[in-house]
C-alpha cells in the first residue's frame, strides 16, 4: 500500500513513523506547501513534491493521508484532493463534521474514490467506544474526560498572551471524578468538576506575572469555567520537562440491565500516550488500509469509522483474525 | 425487529429482558426443549413452543438467538437453525471457534441467511478491543484479565466434590499485575500471577473439610496453578451473599510508537457487569440489529463481529451518529 502524507508537521512526521512500523505500507511521496527542498524527511530516497504537484503523481498512492490542521486546511483540502486519490483525515471540529462530510462525500462519489474523515482517537477511537457502548447500553449515561495531556489549542491561547514568550497547557482530568463514575455513581458534573488545568509559563523580562496569570485564569472559554493553576518556569526548564505531546484519556458509559434494570454496568476504555500525534498518526495507518480495501471492492464516498467494519483495519485474514484474536 | 429465544435459561432471560429494553425489538416466541407448558417467561402474550416446531415459526422470527450451552448444544443447533433463520450466538470456546464458523457459513449461505458467532463480551467486545488494538499498535503485547466474577465452569467443578453441596468460585485479577500492566512496564506474568481464585463453599453434614479444600485446591486446570482461597459457609450465606452473576475483565495493549519506538502507548478496556448474561444478552440484541439488517442487504453466510461495521449496532441513522457520537 503506497502512502502519500500531505503536510509535514507533527502529524505528517507521525504519519511517516507509522508507515515505517506497518510492513504491508510504503511512504510514496511527501507533499508541502512550504518550499520542497527545504524540507527534510526521516524516510531515505523519498521524494518531497510541491502541493501543487499531487495530481501529477496521483496514480503513484493509493491513499492520501492529509495531515493538515481542522480550523482551515482540512474544509479545502479533504475534498479537493478528493477528487485525484483516496482520502483520509482526522479532522476533529465536531460540530463541523456533518458538513466536512457531505462537502467530501460528493466529490469522492463523482470521482470513484474512497474518503475517511475525522479518524484519530477523539473523534476517532473514543467515537467507536461511544458508539458501540450506547448499542450495548441503550439505558445509559456517557462519560469523556481528557488527560493528563498537552492541549495545542490552550497552549497557543496563552502564548498569545502580552509578555508571554512560551507555554505549554496540560489538560488533567480530576481524579475523583473519575472514580466516582467508575463505580458508577452517576454523577452530574460541571466543567470544573471534571477537569483542571496547568500551565507552566515562559514570561518575558520584567513581565507583569501577576497580570499574565490573572489573565489566563479569566479567559473566557479557555481557562474561566476551570481551577486554573499557573507554574512561571525558565525557558531552559520548558525545553527540558514539557517539550512532549502526551495525551489521553477515559471514555465511559454507565447504563442498566434487567427487567426491571436492577443491573449496572460500567464500560470503561482509556488511552495513556506518549505523544499524541504518533498515535493519531497510527490510528490513521490502520484505517489507510481499510479505505484502500473498500476502495478495491468499489466501496466509494466518505465514510467515518462508524462504517467500517474492524477486520478491514488489519493485514491479517479472516481465517486468522478468528483464530486468534476472536 | 422480531426475536426469536431459543433455550430458557439465564441467557435466554438475559435475551428477554434486552429486548424490553430496546425499542425496535420484540420478543416473537421462545423455544424450548422442556415442556412448553412448564415454563413461565416474563413477557406478557408471548408464545412458548417446542424446539421441534422452529421451522413452523419461522417467518415470524427476524433473528433466532440461541442460547444454549457452547459445549454441545450450540455446535450442533447454530448449523441446524441457520437452514430456517438468521441466527446469533455466543459460542465461546474459543478453539473450535474455525471449524463452528466453517459449518455455519456453509448452511447460512446455502439458505440465504445471515448468522453471527462468538457474540457476547469474551469473545465479543474483548475480541474487539484486541483486535482494534493490535491494528493500531502492531509492535506491542496483549494482557487479558477475567474478574472479579463468578466462573461458572469452576463453580461447577466444586460442585461436582464429594462433600459438596454447593458452592461458587470467583476469578480475580490481581490488582498489582493490573497496574503494571497499566503502568507500561510489560511484565511476563504466569498464570499464578494473574488471576487468583476464590471459593465458597457449603460443604455435606459431616464432610471432611480439610479434604474438600485439598481436593479444590490440587485440582489440576482449574485450581492447581493459582493461589486459591477456600471459605465454608452455611447454605443460607451462600443464598444471600453469593446468588448474583456479576462478572467484567479487563483488556491492554501496550505498544510503541515513533521513529525509534521510542514512545509509549497503554490502551486499556473494561468491564464492571453486576450482571454476566444481562450484559452478554444486550450485546447479543445489538448485534441481532446488525444480523439483521445484512440479511435484508443481501450479505449472507456467517460473520463475526470482525466482520460488522459500528454502525450496523445502532436504531440511529448515519447522519444522527455522525452529528452524535463522533
Amino acid at each position: 500500500m503506497k502512502i502519500g502524507i500531505l503536510g509535514y508537521g507533527n502529524l505528517g512526521k507521525g504519519v511517516e513513523c507509522a508507515i515505517k512500523n506497518n510492513a504491508d505500507c510504503e511512504l510514496a511521496a511527501v507533499f508541502t506547501r512550504r518550499d520542497p527542498s527545504s524540507v527534510k524527511i526521516l524516510t531515505e530516497g523519498v521524494p518531497v513534491y510541491k502541493v501543487e504537484d499531487i495530481e501529477a503523481h496521483k496514480d503513484e498512492i493509493d491513499v492520501l493521508v492529509l495531515c493538515g490542521g481542522s480550523a482551515t486546511d482540512l474544509p479545502k483540502q479533504t475534498p479537493e484532493y478528493a477528487k485525484y486519490c483516496n482520502v483520509i483525515d482526522s479532522f476533529d471540529t465536531h460540530a463541523k463534521i456533518p458538513e466536512h462530510f457531505a462537502n467530501v462525500d460528493k466529490v469522492a462519489k463523482e470521482n470513484g474514490h474512497t474518503a475517511l474523515i475525522s479518524c484519530g482517537w477523539d473523534p476517532g477511537m473514543f467515537s467507536l467506544n461511544r458508539l458501540y457502548a450506547n448499542c450495548i447500553l441503550p439505558d445509559g449515561k456517557d462519560y469523556t474526560f481528557w488527560g493528563k495531556g498537552v492541549s495545542q489549542g490552550h497552549s497557543d491561547a496563552i502564548r498569545r498572551i502580552e509578555g508571554v514568550k512560551d507555554g505549554k497547557q496540560y489538560t488533567i482530568p480530576v481524579e475523583s471524578a473519575l472514580e466516582s463514575v467508575r463505580k458508577g455513581e452517576n454523577p452530574d458534573l460541571t466543567t470544573r468538576q471534571k477537569h483542571t488545568r496547568e500551565c507552566f509559563v515562559v514570561a518575558e523580562e520584567g513581565a507583569d506575572l501577576a497580570k499574565i496569570e490573572n489573565e489566563i485564569k479569566t479567559m473566557p472559554n479557555y481557562f474561566a469555567d476551570y481551577d486554573t493553576t499557573v507554574h512561571f518556569i525558565s525557558e531552559e526548564e520548558l525545553k527540558r520537562d514539557h517539550s512532549g505531546i502526551p495525551h489521553g484519556g477515559f471514555v465511559f458509559r454507565t447504563g442498566k440491565t434487567g427487567w426491571n434494570k436492577e443491573y449496572n454496568n460500567v464500560i470503561e476504555y482509556s488511552l495513556k500516550l506518549d505523544s499524541n500525534p504518533a498515535f493519531t498518526s497510527s490510528v490513521l495507518i490502520a484505517y489507510a488500509r481499510a479505505v484502500y480495501r473498500l476502495n478495491k471492492e468499489g466501496s466509494n464516498g466518505c465514510k467515518t469509522v462508524f462504517d467500517i467494519a474492524p477486520a478491514y483495519l488489519s493485514p491479517l485474514s479472516g481465517d486468522e483474525l478468528r483464530a486468534h484474536l476472536l
